[in-house]
């Protein structure tokens, strides 16, 4: 039988928890077992169908994995005896492990619409050959909709258009596009700039059934109304990949992921940890239950976990969430909380706002006008929320405000704050929109009037 | 006579502390007294002479003072009675103020090399007409020589080339260009990236004298070497405008700055704040003087000043020093304490390096490599330095970095960022460079064996 001293179920965070383990415990031998030939970048997957070109130029290498001197086994695990710590595989091969992490991640979700089961009907799933499959039937079609206007159904439709002649409309049930992870305004922004492209958006419009014989042909909205279409694409979220756990034994949590501790311990055994989407997370606000699944969190999970195998030491401070797209051209960024959820949970805040372009003097070549939003507690001036619209820095702009949020910085701090400025690379010291957006939260937190902006 | 509350003297942080002093204090007055007709946005100087076109396009404009409330007075101030608390102008003008703020910048070092005064050697003031006038005898010239290797003369040399046939050489006295900011593997990259466009760069080498009858003809270096030019240009540092301060009976500190507190208040007087190129900076790590001068710390410390002057409350806590630039397309970025500065200090540090794509996968358009350093205590794990070279995402890393350092954030606080990651925006979360050198710190602040990469 094989052994191992440490055995990693699963892809993306599976890599990193093994990295962290082999850093943290180089004498211990690291098992990677997963299903997946091979493992995509899972946020490029959208990008597959336009700027990358293909699922071939999205792959993750397993040269990381022996690079780091992790071994590699490619089969599907199908049981663990917790007992005595063996996990059997698909074919029947046996591994016996001393430690053990779920990596398992999510599977796309397919909600119960009269008609989901017709061919040319595509939830997102991350495998390489189903992911070729469904490229291949994108030539020659017509009409596609998107069910779902979240990240990946924005950014599908933003990139299915590329190169392809053909109408695409994504259909949102909820009153905005992104919604879950943007105030409106934003949101509203976001969808103008895709429909800039030609694509449609559709918000409040439910799809009541999928229509067609055999293949699709349209959908049917609960409005009534119908749209043609011979191709579906399903972005509506994601669901934990937790079977195998549950029937290991393990507690499930909030949506049936598996139930962790700060140090990604399980709570039902101390030598199994898990990571990623398949482990529940908590908000870094308020420890609340979180249904967030991001690639950012899933690593960093991992290299918690990782670290912790045999000494649970490091701490998962809880979700912060930071998302960033880019929607035709433009790009939103948006850490820790919104707008509307504050509100909605009764904290009392304060909003700031700033604006500038992201080199300067503007009329340096690429200029492009960006837009910070703040939020801060009101009682003790923390930052807890932002997000930014503009151009490429956005992404490394909002993980200045992810720094921050981590840290607790305040208005008072961020006023502060040294960032380095270049004509080239970033905006004006003088309208540094962040540091700007904290200028003006200083004193509507002490109670002040504001009388400049 | 004039009267204001708060009178403030001097540009580009003059502004900036106006606008915290109007936003802090919405019932006082503010008067700004400047010499210049226009303020020149100051980092944005070496593209007046390539990207940006002219100096028309590099203005900052005064509706920023219009829009906060803040008077303007063109006029060179040239006596401060500080007992009586009355400014006066060179035309004779008085002002009586009753909080006043030095932000009277820097101006350009000029070396007493012999032949300096010859017509064609330019220091590079922050003065409109004359930079225009430069504008125009560079028009012509054959051989530009630019003294001093630091962030001004690089970019010079970068952006004269631009659309001028014209051969350029930078003269460094220090082993490599650009080392007062960056450890040796940056400064060499910056140098062989300027190389690539056909500039020389001369290390090692000191200009002797400057030869000529009248108009400037060459140089002669101290190794013997001559260099013909028609044009020289000085980039060797700036020094602090604080004449005036010094007749009004100011402390002065180190490197003839006004000496200030961390209110920014000035030892002599309560009622008089200094802020930017002319007031004295301590380092954020070792609370030494220190003789950085950027337009970032220049307005960190305006924000703060303006908010002090009646009720010193806010804190400056040290220059961090963040800088960054672009050499012939790739950018480089520095934050906090180089590796050579650590060393020479005895400090017990540990270094590590990662490296990655700026996009994920790889094969994503505009996808530059980057290169990341981090520096940390033995001790206690805190990041005290950064480097950064890549892309344009580069400016706003070191800015991740900057506020990282800010808060004595450790090795194991970074390992477990929520950095927000996307496809066309930034790293893999795999490989994401500063968490991944991060992670590469742990094992070695443990003391323990580092056994991968």
């Amino acid at each position: 039988m094989r052994e191992t001293d440490v055995a990693v179920l699963g892809g993306l965070s599976g890599i990193t928890a093994g990295i962290s383990s082999r850093r943290h415990y180089p004498d211990k031998k690291v098992l990677l077992i997963r299903k997946e030939g091979t493992v995509l970048v899972p946020c490029g997957i959208p990008y597959i169908y336009g700027t990358v070109g293909g699922p071939e130029n999205n792959v993750i290498p397993d040269g990381l994995l022996e690079n780091n001197g992790i071994e590699l086994l490619k089969g599907e695990a199908v049981d663990v005896d917790r007992e005595k710590k063996i996990i059997t595989l698909k074919d029947g091969e046996k591994v016996k492990y001393d430690k053990l992490v779920f990596a398992t991640g999510s599977s796309p979700m397919v909600p119960p619409i009269p008609g989901i089961d017709k061919e040319n009907v595509f939830p997102v799933k991350k495998e390489f050959d189903y992911l070729s499959y469904l490229m291949n039937c994108m030539n020659g079609v017509k009409d596609i909709v998107i069910i779902g206007g979240g990240f990946i159904g924005m950014e599908f439709a933003d990139e299915c258009r590329k190169g392809r002649d053909v109408n695409i409309t994504v259909v949102e049930a909820m009153p905005h596009c992104l919604q879950m992870a943007m105030d409106d305004e934003f949101c509203e922004d976001a969808k103008a700039k895709l429909e800039e492209t030609g694509v449609k958006v559709l918000v409040n419009e439910k799809v009541e059934s999928i229509l067609g014989d055999g293949a699709v042909s349209g959908v049917k909205l609960a409005s009534g109304k119908e749209l043609k279409a011979d191709m579906i694409i399903l972005g509506i979220g994601a669901v934990p990949n937790t079977e195998l756990a549950e029937k290991a034994g393990l507690e499930l949590g909030f949506r049936n992921t598996i139930r962790v501790d700060r140090y990604m311990q399980t709570y039902t055994d101390p030598d199994v940890y898990a990571c990623g989407d398949c482990a529940e997370k908590v908000s870094f606000f308020d420890g609340r239950p979180s249904g967030v699944m991001l690639a950012s969190i899933a690593t960093s999970e991992a290299r918690i976990a990782g670290a912790n195998l045999y000494s649970p030491t490091h701490q998962n401070c809880g979700a912060i969430s930071v998302f960033s797209t880019v929607i035709n051209d433009r790009a939103f960024g948006v850490a820790g909380v919104t707008e509307r959820f504050v509100r909605q949970a009764g904290t009392s805040y304060i909003v700031t706002e700033a604006a500038a372009p992201d080199t300067h003097p503007g009329g340096m070549p690429n200029s492009t006008p960006t837009k910070v939003k703040l939020i801060f507690t009101k009682d003790t001036g923390t930052l807890i929320g932002g997000a930014i619209s503009g151009g490429k820095p956005v992404g490394e702009m909002i993980n200045v405000i992810s720094a921050c949020i981590m840290h607790k910085m305040t208005a008072d701090d961020i006023v502060k704050f040294q960032m380095g400025t270049h004509p080239a690379l970033t905006s004006s010291p003088i309208v540094y929109p962040i540091v700007n957006a904290a200028c003006k939260a200083v004193i509507p937190l002490r109670g002040k009037q504001v009388s400049v902006h």
